[in-house]
């Protein structure tokens, strides 16, 4: 129950483990033509250029960076945690300029600001936020922001790695350029790939490059050529085959809940936390319009021993919660709610490890009564 | 039985199905400690920056290129292959100049010229050649071109994908600096991991460089905050935890069986296979000088009709050889014998499963006599 990776569903593990075929056997090719489908469909678009990237979404958020800017070329970051800044590296290290738009770690990307750095950098290819920013369990308001973008003439790069399939993430409906995401979060997939869609603007922008991408790895030019090539694939790099079976599972069951169904089920189990916890008089971060329902800040009560609190939930329980990342660390846990991890079971565990252990640190609390809490608000769910 | 990925043990994906824990969990970083130990082991190498990057093969090698040029650099890069121009693209990228020596494709690279390629180009950074290539099965002489390198006061960049673990990788020995593999090939583990080795000159120039690496992800200045860090790892992205569980069991069964004993079951069973094969009338494109055991170049015999005669293994006896790729198209196939599928078994199927078709294709054989010529070289061996 950190941050990610989540905890993976055994059917996934099960796919995950089946016989390795070759990356342009027929039978692999068709598993690829499905995983395109399944990710339009939990990307909900229409993309074309929608496939998983071999590697990690640090990988992901680079192949749209350095596929949509060239050297010479401006970009509007936002920043409001970690990733922010991780997208500043990709902008400069590809011989690009950032402008960046700053906001409170675990306050919301503020619009107003972001319309000023437009109007001041008008000349600006790209506008990129954090739609679900995992370090501090904060959503921003992308349709807002990629609204924005589109009426200023500006491509828009999303990142939603915590984001997919645990709160409602609409490609077309927002009118996003590039949107990259994880397998390892609210997917409950193993973590290695970066699912990534680029709008057909995107594309246009990519093939008519007046320079090579800077990564023959991330080149979307070639790797289009070998998911989208039809009969025709084009060899580029041996495709991770094992972590594939894994995703296409992932999708299928995700297909099966139903994207709204999925959601719900986030919010419910959210909601559930959330009673538990504030019976114990923990208090949560971030403000409820801006709060990721998949990811919990959790402050920290004076006089509690953060480290000592984890190590003993994770060597008597068995259980990890995160840490607080830069300026949080210290001072918040970052609790997960995600995919096959999102349920009942793992509430109830969270809460009664919680309370027993901050008994233990010499908290007065009422055994009990946060678990009840919690069990009452699936009570009047159903 | 193509180019990989190869068959994986079901060790292998037994442990690949583990349940998933966190990357900053004590037991995977004990995990991870114990996978550059024994990456050390199969490299033969004492390199303290030693380790799987998250990605494939193709990430590897573009790790090593970045990490080590800057902007305006110029390289000597050896093509006998399809890998040696994925080399220039790389250098070319990285806003370098790549000076090409150029072999035929089936041909090893060839000392005289790399020496007439040092001798024209005393400024050039680094030389980067392929071991063992994928392409051709042909194997060139890594220290040979290693010890040209030093002597010249360059770097040495060497792919070794196909090599690790099917012939002798000899790291420290040969004097080179930075070396990447796959796992995919005779690890016949699953594919999406590259390891790599960097000499202390390699991490030397890594962390004297005037300009940051063109990739975020790659960039082993911060890779090594991770792999590195003993007690105080810091988070770069995240691992994908399955694969690794799957690398740490590949190469506990490389150091089960040995190095050099896994070398000689490459060689034995290359030399079944040849003696079949021989006896069918097919012939070795590779002179054996540099035949690579465990990816065999066969001429394909006038008059067969290669797609029709790889659909037919395909699909009647589950069996995958490789296409010729490049000039080879249609000439040649590639058949692997790599890792856990380099085995008598599989020897005894293609054998049994080539005679057939190509009896079926109209072409003149005595049947059975290809896997009695098979059998007696194992006989002769035990």
């Amino acid at each position: 129950m950190g941050p990610g990776p989540s905890d993976v569903d055994p059917r996934i593990t099960g796919a995950l483990a089946r016989p390795t075929i070759g990356h342009l056997d027929p039978a692999f090719i068709q598993l690829m033509d499905e995983i395109k489908q399944l990710l339009q469909f939990a990307f909900q678009t229409s993309n074309e250029l929608t496939l998983p990237i071999s590697a990690p979404g640090s990988a992901g958020m680079e192949a749209c960076f350095v596929n949509l800017l060239e050297a010479g070329d401006k970009a509007i970051i936002c920043q409001n945690g970690v990733f922010g800044g991780r997208m500043k590296e990709n902008v400069t290290r590809a011989g690009c300029e950032a402008i960046m738009v700053e906001d409170e770690w675990g306050s919301a990307v503020d619009t107003a600001k972001v319309a000023q750095a437009i109007a001041a950098h008008p000349d600006a290819k790209l506008l990129a936020f954090v739609h679900a920013e995992t370090s501090t369990g904060v959503q921003s308001d992308a349709y807002a922001l990629c609204q924005m973008a589109s009426a200023a003439g500006m491509l828009s790069i999303v990142d939603t790695v915590t984001g997919l399939a645990g709160i409602e993430v609409d490609v077309d409906g927002w009118g996003a350029d590039a949107v990259y995401s994880g397998t390892q979060k609210c997917l409950s997939c193993v973590p290695g790939l970066s699912p990534v869609t680029f709008s057909q603007a995107a594309v246009d922008v990519i093939q008519s490059r007046q320079t090579p991408v800077q990564s023959w790895f991330l080149d979307m030019n070639l790797v289009m050529g070998y998911w989208g090539g039809g009969a025709k694939r084009a060899y580029h790099h041996t495709a991770p085959i094992n972590a594939l079976y894994a995703l296409h599972e992932s999708l299928t069951i995700l297909q099966e809940e139903g994207l709204e169904a999925s959601w719900a089920r986030h919010a419910r189990n959210h909601e559930a936390l959330k009673a538990g916890l504030e019976t114990m008089g923990l208090q949560l971060v971030v403000e409820a319009a801006s709060r990721l329902p998949q990811l919990n800040l959790v402050s920290i009560p004076d006089g509690v021993d953060d480290a000592a609190l984890r190590t003993t939930l994770l060597q008597d329980y068995n259980l990890e919660i995160g840490a607080g990342l830069g300026a949080l660390a210290g001072k918040v846990w970052r609790i997960g709610l995600m995919g096959y991890a999102s349920n009942p079971g793992n509430v109830r565990l969270c809460l009664a490890a919680l309370e027993n252990t901050l008994i233990g640190q010499g908290l007065s609390l009422a055994g009990g009564k946060a678990v009840a809490a919690a069990n009452a608000v699936y009570a009047s769910a159903s």
